[in-house]
């Protein structure tokens, strides 16, 4: 029983994320996808044919027959991993975790909420706390909900954290310049993008200036204590497929040198690092010297598409430093997050809780 | 002889901004192009069967037929206007003032010298006062350097003036997403900007971060007096033909509420306008309202490339404002900016100095 | 009277060539856009915010404020220019007809018909003559349909012309690289062509290989009678706003020399360039003799978009001749081809029928 | 001795295709690089430092310290891959190969000779038997001149060997949409990609046109009979990074059916299958129904880079049958097709000639 994997169901598995979700678990030594369930018009029918797969290589075998359920529960899985669009998921989530699956979603829906934690491995893993509050206020016996931010969030949040750590954070400019996979597929018109820049995300600028603090904020006494410092985000989309990039200026609370600031970035480790989970980078954060770096084409698969790249640090003349930050947007941004936060769940002990799951399996395999 | 057109020589006549100036002038109603000049190995060959032509349209008849020369006086015309590399400029320009005529440069090589003005018409026209003391300075008799700002600074502070203006500025943060044709051809590889961004252009930061304050501060008692606000700039090319966007972020020293930024965004005018000069645009900032502008595709030809437009124009979280501007690099940014200059300067009476010009031209004749 | 514009009511206003309509019409010297429709939710919106316009420049002010209907006779107008998609086409075209409305028609529903002509005023104008035909079979008393190719078709059958007229066509190999807007908005998703071809055009290939041998048949006795020539056509997208390459080798009939195919293409004119129609490009053919022309970047626009652009002319190697032939998509081949049939039947006397077009245009008038 | 790898020497090392070398050889079962050469500024310079890298991932750290030498013999290694431009290459090779090195290069210089051998393994590994007369032609003692085809060839000439083998083919009409990494690096300027496509790639036609008749000929009683087709190329570049596309029409000498077409190319093995060499995938043609593929940013990738991705056979309405072949123009179109070539003759036992080259290894050596 112990070495059997833990089997995953996939919510808005036909989109750019729930590609992304299906292609990185392929060959996951801990995971592995028994169950897809989207919102769309793909319901019962099989993955292999349903989906219009937009990733580079196949649609992985064991996938393919597996029929697209609704994003209902029971679902014959173990774990949720969710990307369904923010309306879908503040019904399908809970209900799920009612359920008793534990769901670790992408989704915006329940982010900032006061008792889901919104996760960075790296960065914030003991706001997993607050699940026995949460699973206290929404009447989960052993389901909960853990969330990880917003694509560009994640980029920033994880350039930000060594600096805060260290030097405090006292007010963030953030400018990005993002790749359409992040709007999903059809997403962003190509009559919009070609020789053009769309200077507008919808709902883009607020989720990066609220999200970050909560993520280095502090929990405790049983509520979460956002980081005081402000972000202003000005978001835009290229004509890139994946990588987002940052552009960021940002004010200290004490004073640092260049290479303070430097090696601040380059030096940043984490436990997750320690606990050698598979999805972790070696680096979660690589600095290049480079004056052209970093790149979406060169720097976004840097560490499995799990390493932010962070090129150009110097001075401002406005704030106290800048530099320019990039990710990948479906895999560290989305995908790869969630997956991440599974495998610090599981290493934690809050995946596998046999007697409930054993349930629900049964439920769902018979569902089906 | 009154209604005969200025004779224009172009510098640099090959190269993008070069081409922008022939087509611009091609149907111009003051000026005509009688002399065109390159430092590459184009010289000696007629223009139409040497320049790699790459704008919609073809080469203007008249100018097909010139022999393209090399970048030294004299030149069959009355005035230079110049889109050399800043090495080559550096020496040709002023042997072409010392030799009688004005030089309207788009170069970078002398904009930041005390005794040459860096013009935008609508913004600082008063600082063309210092072409006595530049004439005295270096020995020119009735020849003179004007210069237009870089690209992405032409785009910031005509965004910036009537915020100066009228509530004074006191930090700038601006965050550019250039166009290709900044780089000339061939510029930038392909390679460099298909699925992808570049987060560096050469010296571009540096010239955003001093140029504004020269252009935006006064020329008074024999010397310009920069405005004394910093200006932050982190630059990047993407995968755009034309139309630079720079989004901007600004400081004011007096409190002013969003409609007060916005109408003196929209309101602005300026003499030039009065004056009808023929490249003035109607409006030279277009403030739009739409979620989604401005965009280089939709807007770079706005006022016949000659207007800025802003949009997404809002309070900012760190600093006071924000929003987006665009313009044409290539027209209002470089070749539109010089012939505006050369347009303010025949309006002032500074273009038509017949006695010694004639002898210029002739010598220029003759050469050929 | 006679000297009122005609008053054009557009179908599928709000789509990409419904929007080149509007553009094409805003300073038209015989037609004025009068009503709007649209089969999408758009109706019952003025044109001005329902309209996700995506042209450079403003939607023209005299359309702003006209309301969107639904594609139904009445409407306020004269003549009906259509690009509805074609199943909406298929009933709401016939309506306009039986309603005595003129119906202009860029879709592809009725283009095969036997008893519809679809014109190239340039090519075969005389196939007109089967509107009494159609108006007979169709029980039509003043209204009727007349149709233009597809957008590859147009730019095909153009270059085929004056080959045929002059040493016949026997087989044709046409393969295209097309741009986005041919699939309308938001059409081609951008992650589908960004560093990408794809390599499937729904219906394109067969619409290329039928349409243009009705276009250079002839029509006598009262039907059509097809140019014998088989085409095989191969379609691909690619990362281009507008404007369709067509790589082109042809099987004549008689043998010719280099020069004389490229004196048949060059010198192509026809009775519409006599007509001095005001859409009527100078030169329907450019031909170019640079080894790089043509480009959709920089021949698109030639003959304000309605001229097509034929380069790198030459012997094959197993055909005849090869050649690249290039036009605007959304002007010569939709909206501007439809625009110039309206031009030509106003020339023949076929759109001014003031009796009838009273009445319905009093009717349009009442219904709104 | 006997498990030693081979040590390789990479010419036009900075390049596009010499970067692939260098990164496909970087864990290689094989081979390892242990010189590099350049034609270009960079000699005298560590590889790390001189080389503009625009492959995602970092420079192998074995390669970083190597010194870029002059492509001219001695160099430390024992065998020699060439991408160097096809003027240099007309005078490096063949001194190479004077000095006992094999030379298995990506030039065009030496494909069309008599005596060279133009490689596809899976298509006419017997070819090489052409060898031994070169060596007597030429003068070279142990080393020789083995060349792959130009990238766009390979793809064509993969799609066409089943079709040849089976069926005889006839005529062959190929039009491509290429990517822009086939033209180097800078190469192509954005701005004539950008919202482009450019009809003309210097030389390439010509290329296709002869190329694909050497490798699926003969070569008997001591020389090459070309396979008796004509072809006939149109060359597209567009606005992609890699693989190239393919339109092919095909006549065919045999009939056939559409199924067995289709089973001809996806059922194509060959003896390199067998052999199991490093970098032969698995199947040289992958065959797939969906109707809108191959795609480059789908496909290109496909056999790690080696496979030819087969799309869209139908029957043609001119020729017999037609399809979409896509392959990756820097792996199996050159870095990849020239390391396939030496893999096979390390297998036939023509790489490792200890005696000779242990001596030009130890000059090499010391030339550094």
């Amino acid at each position: 029983m112990t070495n059997r994997k833990i089997r995953v169901g996939v919510l808005g598995a036909t989109g750019i994320v729930g590609q992304r979700f299906i292609q990185l678990l392929a060959e996951h030594p801990l995971f592995e996808v028994t169950a897809v369930a989207a919102s769309d018009r793909s319901q019962g029918r099989a993955y292999g044919e349903a989906c219009a797969w937009r990733l580079p290589g196949e649609i992985p075998a064991r996938v393919r027959p597996l029929i697209i359920e609704s994003p209902q529960p029971p679902l014959d899985c173990d774990v949720i991993l969710s990307s369904l669009p923010a309306d879908t998921a503040r019904e399908a989530e809970p209900a799920f975790a009612h359920a008793g699956y534990p769901v670790i979603s992408n989704a915006s829906a329940f982010r900032m909420e006061p008792d889901v934690p919104m996760i960075i491995p790296e960065v914030n893993p003991g706001h997993i706390a607050v699940l026995e509050q949460q699973q206290r206020n929404r009447g989960f016996s052993s389901g909960y909900i853990v969330t990880n931010p917003n694509c560009s969030t994640v980029n920033l949040a994880l350039a930000l954290a060594p600096l805060h750590a260290r030097f405090g954070v006292e007010a963030v400019i953030a400018t990005t310049i993002q790749a359409v996979s992040g709007a999903g597929y059809p997403g962003v018109a190509s009559l919009d993008v070609i020789d053009n820049v769309l200077p507008h995300i919808e709902g883009e600028e607020a989720k990066m200036e609220r999200e970050p603090q909560k993520i280095l904020g502090e929990y405790s006494h049983g509520q979460f204590e956002p980081a005081k410092f402000a972000v202003s985000a000005q978001c835009h989309r290229a004509n890139v497929s994946d990588g987002h990039v940052v552009a960021v200026r940002v004010k200290l609370a004490r004073s640092a040198t260049l290479e303070e600031v430097r090696a601040a970035l380059a030096d940043f480790r984490s436990a997750v690092q320690e606990l050698r989970l598979p999805s972790a980078p070696g680096r979660p954060i690589i600095v290049r010297d480079e004056a052209d770096r970093p790149q979406p084409r060169l720097d976004r698969d840097a560490g499995n598409g799990m390493s932010v790249t962070i090129g150009r640090i110097s001075k401002d003349t406005v704030l106290d430093y800048r530099f320019v930050t990039l990710s990948h947007n479906t895999i560290r941004g989305a995908a790869g997050a969630a997956i991440l936060n599974a495998e610090l769940l599981e290493a934690r002990g809050l995946l596998r809780r046999e007697t409930e799951l054993d349930a629900a399996a049964a439920a769902g395999a018979a569902k089906r």
